[in-house]
């Protein structure tokens, strides 16, 4: 529809904190994804999938740092003048389904959800506002059996990414350990409420700021290098030692553990059920073998709020370097934990859930960077050059007949040869750099003399990038066309079989 | 985190239009997506994924019966007060993209994309505000033979979906053949912008209202049967003839079809450019032998603004019944054509680019509602049932065992076992209700008496489904324990293959 003139020019630019994702992350991504819902799948969840976006005041406010409305998740508001709120998590959209379809499905009932997730957070390296989890989440049932489940299919899910055993760790705390310290040292009722969140908070900086830092912020308050100062919970020094001593009772294996906390939580009453709760998670593990991949870590706490028991941290402990050889150490790439109030918002009545989280965005990009995960990239489509324009319906069957082939045609399962015709209008030399760009194994040629013979000839690029290396005489290479060679019309499809073989090991 | 009470209880909804995804059709749609992306990379395209939202003046405004901003997107505003809207279809957000890395991307640039998009429209049935396209385009080239390839590619991906041949068509189209038409009777220029548009919004109502009804829109206006009255395009009656005549010019076969719209077209300049390049795609489609499955169609448009040249349409002609038995016809599945300007927003320069999207949720639906579509749902998972409290450990290694078996031993490619402990509190008779509810091929019981004989239970619930319809007597039921057998502890893994594999054929 010609028409309209376009004067004023606009500038093509990503939103701040968004970003393309091109072809080698995104077959390595759908890779992780599969290896991820296979390991889901083989433990009983079944795949959901519920919209991007939600009635605002079903997702509820529970993201962390979010006392005021609207900060957080991108809000708009449909016609009805109701708010809507692009997800910001996989957790709140299934509350909501499981309230609204309560009746009909099986508890406890299981389920898998990956897609994309969004936060109006400032972006900076590595933090985008866009990204991508795949969570597992067992709800209606109270029993811990499935906290520790979920334990092990993190671990389970981080091992079939390739991850060996020792180089992760999943780390298992209970929030009512923490509510047992607070009650114990006068933090219990609502008046206490922002105090408690406040301590929440400050021990969600442990690995940011340490011991001492967290002391801080749960006393008066922190002041940074730069000199800003972060007010605190406001706890006394006592209260803080509570809490600190409790944070600090990590010990070699997880019975030794369970017994220093056991010293701090006794006689408080909530927090015994934490440390009985504790203990049974600690036996499942145990009697399943995975005592060496789930650890008891009382520091584990969770920034967000809706958590109401045993919550787990999946990080990873190995050490390695980044794009530029700077070391570099890499922490959670997953989590979750107990969640029993966030049903109830819709039902009145409590619906005990618990679920597991991986940051899918995140992960990839640890293992990227730690150089753990090796990306198979996939080989460039072998491209047909147009020699003759008038012939453009033989070279396209041609590509056609490369693309309706299997590259291992004893295997059903093997891809099809990846063939394009060249689709530009530009001369031979430009199609060759094409081709090199588009990283493919080999082109197909047929010019007047090929066809003439009933014969094409096949152009091995990588062999020829290699051997140009070798070969330093100009007109010896001319002379001798390396890497090249020519085959009846009928043994196109066994030639480039044989190409792409050569550069698949 | 205890402290905060809920008193109020927020209703569990999904926003307008917009819906939950379950199992069944999750599973089935990433089989699709699996085919047609196996299709299209095997025609050298290299995927994409661009953020859900862009800047609002990056994506335009190219949907139909938009001509109020704002209108058919969901748009927010970022704090710098940039506005932003959800992406509504993945043509605009590719455009932004190659603007942004025009240097540096190979020429032509063959990308695919899928994902979700969204539309600000009054839902109805089947009509949803979020839903999926598959796209392919190719970007950076004019040659027509672009445009026959997506076609090529739009009949084969149909055809990999099981959709056999003759159950579907892919129409082309040109809009120069219009546009030559319309200088022709005189809507030539600047001044006669609005009424080109109204024609082809007009046409884009055939399939809707048929040839009288495209005859009073084009014209003064239409009245339908509630009284209603659209006003028309403002055309004299001869005008209106003019383009009647080009729209009925179909014949048999696609060289019969193009000698009936020459005499539509001749010394219409523009026209006659749109005859010679739907000459040479219906010559490329021929060479190809794919004259049977693309069809030049002179009432193709395409309801979208920016299209510049050819036009295509992917459709189901086979009539099937929906669900309810009554006779249904469904009509696009995809479409797409050239657009040679949306680049030339950004680079000022004219990007000749084409594409071909599939309406990944409507072919879905069609194939669902005709029945033309098996879906092999996946087996439920083998639940172990907790006899004791006390031996949780011993159940969830059982189940763990299960699951890091795959179903056949001798496939690599088979998936794992799905095995889960029962996770609630219940017993033993709501167990065996919630193995029903989840599709369990069977139950894996260990009470007291097998342990002391090292052995396990399996009950094999889909025969002894069957069996209870067969057998009346309650009490020789009990007595005979049918579809239930013992084995020893280590057999449980081959005992649970035999029982999936008696119900997989």
């Amino acid at each position: 529809m010609s028409g309209k003139s376009q004067e004023k020019r606009t500038e093509a630019r990503l939103p701040k904190g968004m970003r393309d994702i091109e072809a080698d992350e995104i077959r390595a991504v759908q890779r992780m994804l599969g290896t991820i819902r296979e390991v889901y799948e083989s433990y009983g969840f079944e795949p959901l999938d519920t919209p991007a976006f939600e009635y605002t005041d079903c997702l509820g406010k529970f993201l962390p740092d979010q006392d005021r409305p609207n900060e957080g998740v991108f809000s708009f508001q449909d016609e009805d003048e109701q708010w809507l709120s692009l997800r910001y998590d996989l957790t709140a959209p299934l509350a909501r389904y499981v309230a609204q379809n309560f009746d009909r499905l099986p508890k406890p009932f299981r389920r898998y959800q990956t897609g994309p997730v969004w936060r109006n957070e400032k972006p900076g390296p590595g933090r985008f506002r866009q990204f991508m989890q795949f969570d597992a989440d067992t709800v209606g049932t109270e029993s811990v059996a499935a906290d520790a489940e979920l334990c092990m299919l993190a671990a389970d899910t981080l091992e079939a990414l390739g991850i060996p055993r020792g180089a992760y760790a999943i780390k298992v705390n209970n929030r009512k350990l923490l509510d047992g310290v607070m009650e114990a040292v006068g933090l219990r009722g609502e008046e206490n409420y922002i105090r408690r969140l406040g301590v929440l908070r400050a021990i969600d900086k442990l690995d940011k700021f340490g011991l001492a830092g967290v002391s801080q912020l749960l006393q008066a308050g922190r002041r940074d290098e730069s000199g800003d100062f972060t007010k605190g919970a406001g706890l006394t020094e006592n209260q803080a030692n509570a809490i600190l001593d409790i944070l600090s009772a990590t010990r070699q294996g997880g019975t030794a553990t369970l017994n220093e906390i056991n010293k701090y939580v006794q006689n408080t009453g909530i927090g015994e059920q934490g440390f009985a709760e504790l203990d049974q998670i600690n036996g499942l593990v145990g009697a399943s073998g995975y005592d060496d991949r789930i650890f008891i870590t009382p520091a584990v706490v969770r920034g967000l709020e809706y958590y109401t028991g045993p919550v787990f941290e999946a990080e990873l402990v190995f050490n390695g370097e980044d794009e530029e050889g700077a070391p570099s150490r890499f922490g959670s790439v997953g989590g979750g934990g107990r969640y029993d109030g966030l049903v109830a918002r819709f039902k009145g009545v409590k619906v005990p859930a618990t679920g597991f989280s991986i940051g899918v965005s995140r992960l990839y990009t640890a293992l990227q960077a730690l150089g753990h995960f090796k990306t198979d990239a996939v080989q460039g489509p072998v491209v047909v050059l147009v020699m003759d324009r008038d012939r453009v319906g033989d070279y396209n069957n041609m590509a056609r007949t490369l693309r309706q082939a299997r590259v291992d045609p004893n295997d059903p399962n093997s891809p099809y040869i990846r063939a394009e015709m060249y689709l530009g209008t530009s001369g031979m030399k430009a199609q060759m750099k094409y081709a090199d760009r588009r990283g493919s194994p080999c082109v197909v040629i047929q010019g007047s003399d090929e066809k003439a013979r009933g014969e094409v000839t096949i152009k091995d690029l990588i062999e020829g990038e290699r051997l140009s290396g070798e070969i330093g005489d100009n007109a010896a290479w001319r002379e001798g066309r390396p890497a090249q060679f020519a085959v009846k019309e009928g043994e196109l499809v066994e030639a480039v079989r044989s190409v792409i073989a050569r550069h698949r090991e």
